[in-house]
């Protein structure tokens, strides 16, 4: 037996007992006269002590012991003479009477700390060093605690897990597929799915009216930071169902998590439509931990002869709250960010409302300060607060003066990360107009419902106002999941591949299973996905989902410590039928 | 609301509610004055009902219905006149107020029943319709039942669930690998995973000393029957235990697995080492359901002039109770059976022991009755009993043997699914000497450690005895999962790589990355999986796992359905760098 207890489970009552421990060398101190050892397991760390009374060559044994070792120790659990409180074994020790090595270890290329040495690109070559770090551990732990409530839940709301393949069909359209050549069926690919989207509809023509899993799906896009080749979804479809039902069901879901893992518990979470979110927030995915809501201002800012103002679409602005007191050298900074390329912007215009009633403006020039005072009463602002205002087309604008928002949301640290704002953003468009390809696309996918109030008529009339029954839910600024009534009548299917531009026969091609399956008795159905990994990293109130994965890849799609993908032999490639052909520099 | 109640939820103390359902139309009976609507969803079968009390137009309707029909219904719950104590709602019907139409259906190519008129081909090519019947439906749900099970069991003992990464790198040894060529990394390959066999020992090298994963394995192998390219392992691991703490562990799952759902208990699983499950049943998988234990004869039935036994190195035979009766057609076909190329025995030798205490035997010119009776005393035969004898090289016949014990098992009725017969295979073979390589291979993989009896004398001097701390559980004489402790000493894996005929550098080019691990402190370790599809046939007495997966491919890896694999476009080649070769037919 390697032991009797872990190293994070000793207290004060185990005094007196014999006890054999296992787990590595996390730090050794030699005073001279004694030793001490930390040694730590997956539950914590316990303090081993040699001294005088301990066996020499025991002693001597513990010497030779260096940074994460991995030993065995007998030894008698005693109470410490000076505590240590900050660990839940911090009250006892061990006093040693063997030592037994079970492997050596070299010294690791970086401290198996919290505030580790290792950088980036160290950590993840020796991930399995990485994840010895508690911090690290935690968030699997996490993970795990997380993955079992949803599956208790939904099991306990009648819902199955049911397992879809893998290796399907490839379809273009949607996002780039990973190919897997087949070597029975040779020059024939598989692809691995980009969403379980197919198979979950068809089990609902089956008859499984409430689905779920938690599934690998994986997409060949180019990386950004933050996203991985695969991914986790939390994948569910419901039949028999309107939106109303689905919204309720999931909001019971995420309630539960937060319930269970933070003891949090919330009212029933807002709703917005994306009309609202994109009006008031800029953005269809609205961080609600601190307000600064849109104002619209054409009515007081035009028609005063400041023609950037009266040439535009939309004049629009944010008041920041007693940020009156910012510097000349403040908003300059301000107005450079959103002139950055990745905001795009072509200036800000800001309204001081100072402390003593007065206005500084930097268009002054043009308003008077009873213009300003027009425009503070639109804002609701208060002596002391800044008003920063943008414009410009109507949609540019808006997405302009969201990340303006987002930013002065950080400045004024708005955005605790354990703060929960929740909400659904709904009525999602259900086309978007494709500038490039001259074609509507669906915004969410081919199968999205309309909201009936918008079909057939506005279909025909002004596709690009047809609303869908989609919906998106989204925490602290981050779309955490998101998902649609289903289409499951045929007719409505042909003419919505229709307006795709698609042909019948270019659908059935990508398509065709899923449209025969709907020959044969589909349910009303509707579903949602919820991405894994980004609700992991949102419980943990962190930023980036690449800790809450085991073994992720980095943004190059490369694994750095198995250093894959690789090459394969020619006898691979040979009994695939396939060949490589050269990569221009 | 598209339902109030589910087609299976309606009872007698439900009568003269007004209640709403949705679901398939199963069948519909015209009698003239009334007709009678089954409706099926996933929880049951509700009778409906139209007659001269129903509204006329609604009336119509119900006519115009047809199987698979999806409809919605309102209605009154009243109590049936003739009532099917076959179903849970056999006391109840409703009476129609109101139908409505949800969409329509055209007539399946097969009877949504039990007892289907649809061929296997047929129904994999609309498996969606082939799950709507009961009987494959219930297979999904014990499925998910199972998986919860052990899901929850492993989590109460403090297993983590931990996801490890689909795209791998390809390592030459074991099964052939899927691979899935890299488009950001171009002419080079990412892998499927095998098995998560390497990371799930990098994660004992993290400290996560328990952990489990219910996941998709891939194998590129020639499809035999009931094999499939994706299947789903129950994958486990443990640090720092021995042997004897993973039998008992698991053993603890598996027998509350069969308490749960089958409320059946069992004592301590039987041991039966790996050299004893070859000598009494010819088999590292015996089915132990029935006796027919093996008993070796060479003693009585060498040197008494008979050649093929004098010959032999192995004469061996099973008893078959009360089997004397058996005619000369019977034997034949007996004889017939080993003699199959599948089997492959030269011939079979009977020994009848008749009721009126006589012997009769296909040798009895070469051997006396009294040389009979001591055959039998060998036996233990009784009056009635049948001996069937073989004779050959050790290993072979024993194989042979084995095929004709299974067909005896199965003549004789002894193989009843739900009688279970559980026990643990040990003492495996490290090694496997393969003649056409002229080296070893591992049996299980290179990572399984020796029995430390034999290590390291033995593996030098007789490599092939060497027995491995590796272990199988076997149901029913099915393989149902399999493991070993590993090695966790960079010395032994390097004198184990050297027996296996890897030099150092080709063994680092394969499992680098584990064995740089190996130097940062491994704990002893040991896990083992369960093939999950297997498990669930099992549990409901069925032979072949296609029936407990959603969307299985045909013995081609071919998905009927979706027709998959299938072409992919130039464009996707193209962004691959990848050029098919053409195929000699």
């Amino acid at each position: 037996m390697y032991r009797t207890h872990t190293c994070g489970q000793l207290r004060i009552e185990d005094c007196g007992k014999e006890v054999t421990l296992s787990g590595w060398v996390q730090k050794s101190r030699d005073l001279g006269s004694m030793t001490f050892i930390d040694l730590r397991d997956r539950y914590g760390i316990t303090q081993l002590v040699c001294d005088d009374t301990t066996d020499k060559s025991v002693y001597e044994t513990a010497k030779t012991l260096s940074r994460e070792y991995v030993i065995q120790v007998k030894g008698l659990v005693r109470e410490r003479s000076s505590k240590n409180n900050k660990i839940p074994t911090g009250d006892i020790e061990i006093e040693v009477k063997d030592i037994n090595i079970l492997t050596t270890s070299k010294i690791p290329p970086f401290t198996i700390e919290d505030n580790t040495d290792g950088g980036d690109e160290l950590r993840m070559k020796y991930r399995y060093l990485d994840l010895r770090r508690n911090c690290v551990k935690q968030n699997l732990e996490l993970r795990h605690r997380l993955a079992m409530m949803v599956r208790n839940y939904l099991s306990n709301e009648n819902f199955l897990e049911i397992e879809t393949p893998f290796l399907i069909r490839s379809t273009p359209e949607g996002a780039r597929d990973f190919v897997v050549p087949s070597r029975m069926n040779p020059n024939q690919f598989y692809a691995l799915p980009q969403s379980p989207q197919q198979y979950k509809q068809l089990l609902m023509v089956s008859g499984f009216d409430r689905y779920f899993q938690i599934v690998k799906c994986f997409r060949d896009e180019d990386l950004r930071a933050d996203r991985q080749p695969e991914f986790t979804q939390i994948d569910c479809e419901m039949s028999f169902v309107e939106q109303e039902d689905v919204l309720n069901m999931f909001e019971g879901l995420i309630k539960s998590l937060f319930k269970q893992e933070k003891g949090l518990e919330f009212g029933k979470f807002q709703r917005m439509t994306w009309h609202d979110a994109m009006k008031y927030y800029g953005s269809d995915k609205p961080d609600l931990r601190f307000d600064m809501k849109f104002v619209e201002l054409n009515d007081v800012f035009q028609g005063k002869g400041f023609s950037v103002f009266d040439d535009a679409e939309l004049v629009v602005g944010i008041c920041a709250k007693g940020c009156a007191n910012y510097t000349r050298k403040q908003l300059d900074a301000l107005t450079d960010f959103v002139k950055r390329p990745q905001v795009g912007a072509k200036g800000l215009v800001y309204v001081k409302y100072n402390e003593d009633g007065s206005f500084k403006s930097s268009v002054d020039k043009f308003y008077t300060p009873e213009d300003l005072q027009k425009v503070a009463e639109k804002f609701g602002a208060e002596k002391g607060d800044l008003m920063l205002v943008m414009s410009g087309k109507t949609m540019q604008v808006r997405t302009q003066l969201c990340a303006l928002r987002l930013e002065m949301g950080s400045q004024l640290n708005l955005k605790d990360p354990f703060n929960y704002a929740i909400l659904w953003v709904t009525d999602f468009p259900l086309l978007e107009w494709n500038e490039d390809d001259q074609r509507f696309y669906a915004m969410h996918h081919p199968f999205t419902a309309p909201n009936p109030e918008d079909y057939p008529e506005k279909l025909d009339t002004d596709p690009g106002a047809v609303r869908a029954n989609a919906y998106d839910l989204v925490i602290n600024g981050t779309e955490v999941g998101g998902g649609s009534v289903r289409i499951h009548d045929r007719n409505m299917q042909l003419r919505m591949f229709e307006a795709l531009g698609f042909t019948e026969e270019s659908a059935k091609q990508q398509f065709g299973f899923l449209m025969s399956a709907f020959e044969y008795g589909a349910p009303p159905h509707a579903g949602l996905a919820f991405g894994f990994d980004r609700l992991c990293a949102i419980f943990a109130g962190a930023d980036n989902i690449r800790d809450f994965i085991a073994f992720p890849k980095n943004n190059s799609g490369r694994d750095l410590m198995s250093d894959s993908p690789n090459f394969i032999s020619d006898e691979q490639l040979e009994e695939l039928y396939l060949a490589l052909k050269p990569v221009e520099k």
